[in-house]
């Protein structure tokens, strides 16, 4: 094995070393076929293969019942901030969102674009620390969904309860994907990037309920009509194949190593490393975020000064823990934990974490 | 070397061999950083210098001028019908088509979502033989564009002259990108899928005259709205990592293969081989396409019977001549010979084209 670094960057981010080791064997030659999987034609049966069993383990891992449709779609969640909404909503329509930060904030601005939407829940006002509770989320009447982000990447908040408060959800799921059950019997749509937990970039994982299609609320070209991607299985046009492929490395590797369920549990102890050592830190470390809103993936905080923070990425860098500076609009730290970051990462960050407490705390 | 077939097929397609082994000897560990280049982040300076290489190619080998802005979308040329439309026409505004066939019908199906479209030149009474000359080419008044499709993948069908008659052009070029040379001055927007000529699938290179930008047609979200990718660099979400990667390697092959000039010549002596073939089979091979308009990427035939045609694609494959099959919409027989098809691989057809005949015919 090559030199290999702990990376905990927010996305595009680390991989199970075993997907790409495999990736790159199979790489100039796949299957013997004489051709990369690259070369591939997107209707042969090999790329076939490849395809139908990312949608399979995906209805497996994520027990995606039959009454939704897996779709394999380009342009990242960014572009699901539009489709979902042009392809939920007429212009008279109307959308209530949970403001829980910067992503939040970025869907509702796309979704402004095709019909009527409202802010159900404002974080803004706790700037950004918690996500909420069913009961503080204010519908007005005929919503026709309400837009949650089920994990900040930024802010570091994770929606704790899904809301089950008679409208259903579109979820943006892309930064904890995978690493939590859903609760279908409440979700109209739920979509994410694969960047973090699913696979490399190039790709978004969405999934729809299939009698939300039923209705088309307006004129849609073919690439943005989900109705369209589903009666051709996301394959109309020539798909993302690499990371498509990929991605079922990545959900096989899933699978091998228990599941959504045991990812879940892993997630909840390698926070739980980094957040004990912040909790333990007598405010060296600060994590703006409350309780049970803390992030499970991204484990955002702060130091006492810049010099510090500076010095902290600077000496972790060298000791191979890499990318641990938080988004360039808050600044501060933030050490991304998705389901392929090993135990031993968490845990290293975490020793690396007292050890320069001990040697910088006054 | 493993094995390695002659691959001809329409996208995605065969690379070369040189790439697709430097990529695989960089796939786990990129530049000694410790990672894949798929696990560094989009606004690392590693993957920034993977990005700006591939703009900076695109520049240079299609001899870009400043007044472009060169961008990598995802969502295939597919998107790019629906965002060429919604970014250059208000719904008064009128654009007229070049109708060559499936993928010319396809691009202005989904511009009439936002417009008002018309077909400038029919080739459908001719079933597709042939693309226009200028002159051929009715503009209504008014029309904000000219879409053209220089290379209908299809039916084989290539664009020999680009239509200079007072309205700009607006070029699906996604499968003869790189293989000719583009008259700028006539252009305001160029559009194609990389799965051709440019890499892997997941990424479609968008060139855009800076000037249509600025005026805004209409709201637009921030994913399709080309002043957005623009300013950005293409990179306000996470674009297509490996895909664009894979595609720098490509461009580097090209330049140092004497660029778009060269393969332009090239790709004229390699289909050549195969339409002389043809023409030299006394009507045992037939080619739809007329002279000048027979494409120099998709040679597409057909053969006296469907026994026939079956028996050439099972025995060309036994030799290594892979994906020979038309297109299922019009079936008969389709050799996809784009840049990185080496010019073995065309002749090595031409002659096991001679051979079959001669074993098969009367």
């Amino acid at each position: 094995m090559p030199k290999r670094v702990y990376n905990f960057c927010p996305g595009p981010c680390t991989l199970p070393y075993e997907v790409l080791e495999e990736t790159q064997s199979e790489l100039v030659n796949y299957k013997d076929t004489g051709m990369s999987i690259i070369e591939h034609s997107h209707r042969g049966k090999h790329y076939d293969e490849v395809h139908c069993e990312v949608v399979d383990l995906v209805r497996e891992l994520l027990a995606v019942p039959d009454e939704f449709t897996i779709l394999l779609i380009q342009g990242g969640a960014t572009l699901q901030f539009a489709m979902s909404a042009m392809n939920l909503l007429t212009p008279d329509d109307k959308a209530g969102f949970v403001n829980s930060g910067h992503w939040a904030k970025l869907a509702m601005k796309d979704a402004k674009v095709y019909a009527n939407v409202y802010t159900a829940w404002d974080g803004s006002a706790e700037n950004f620390s918690r996500s909420p509770k069913a009961e503080e989320i204010e519908l007005e009447s005929d919503t026709s969904y309400l837009h949650v982000t089920t994990n900040e990447t930024i802010g570091g908040v994770r929606l704790f309860e899904w809301p089950d408060i008679g409208v259903p959800l579109v979820a943006d799921m892309s930064s904890d994907y995978l690493s939590r059950p859903i609760p279908w019997e409440l979700i109209n749509v739920a979509y994410g990037g694969a960047q973090k937990n699913i696979g490399p970039s190039g790709v978004a994982l969405v999934i729809v309920r299939k009698s939300v299609l039923e209705t088309k609320p307006r004129e849609l070209p073919s690439y943005l009509d989900y109705r369209r991607q589903h009666e051709s299985g996301s394959r109309f046009n020539t798909p993302a194949v690499f990371p498509i492929y990929v991605a079922g490395k990545v959900l096989k590797y899933y699978k091998e190593h228990g599941g959504v369920e045991e990812f879940a549990k892993i997630a909840r102890i390698k926070s739980g490393h980094v957040y004990d050592a912040i909790d333990a830190s007598d405010g060296f470390y600060d994590c703006p975020v409350q309780g049970e809103s803390r992030s499970f993936m991204n484990v955002v905080f702060r130091m006492p000064s810049d010099k510090l923070q500076s010095d902290f990425q600077e000496q972790a860098e060298s000791v191979g823990l890499v990318n641990l500076g938080g988004h360039r609009s808050v600044g501060g730290l933030r050490a991304s934990i998705y389901n392929s970051m090993p135990m031993e990462g968490a845990e290293t960050l975490a020793n690396f974490m007292s050890e320069f407490r001990a040697a910088n705390s006054k």
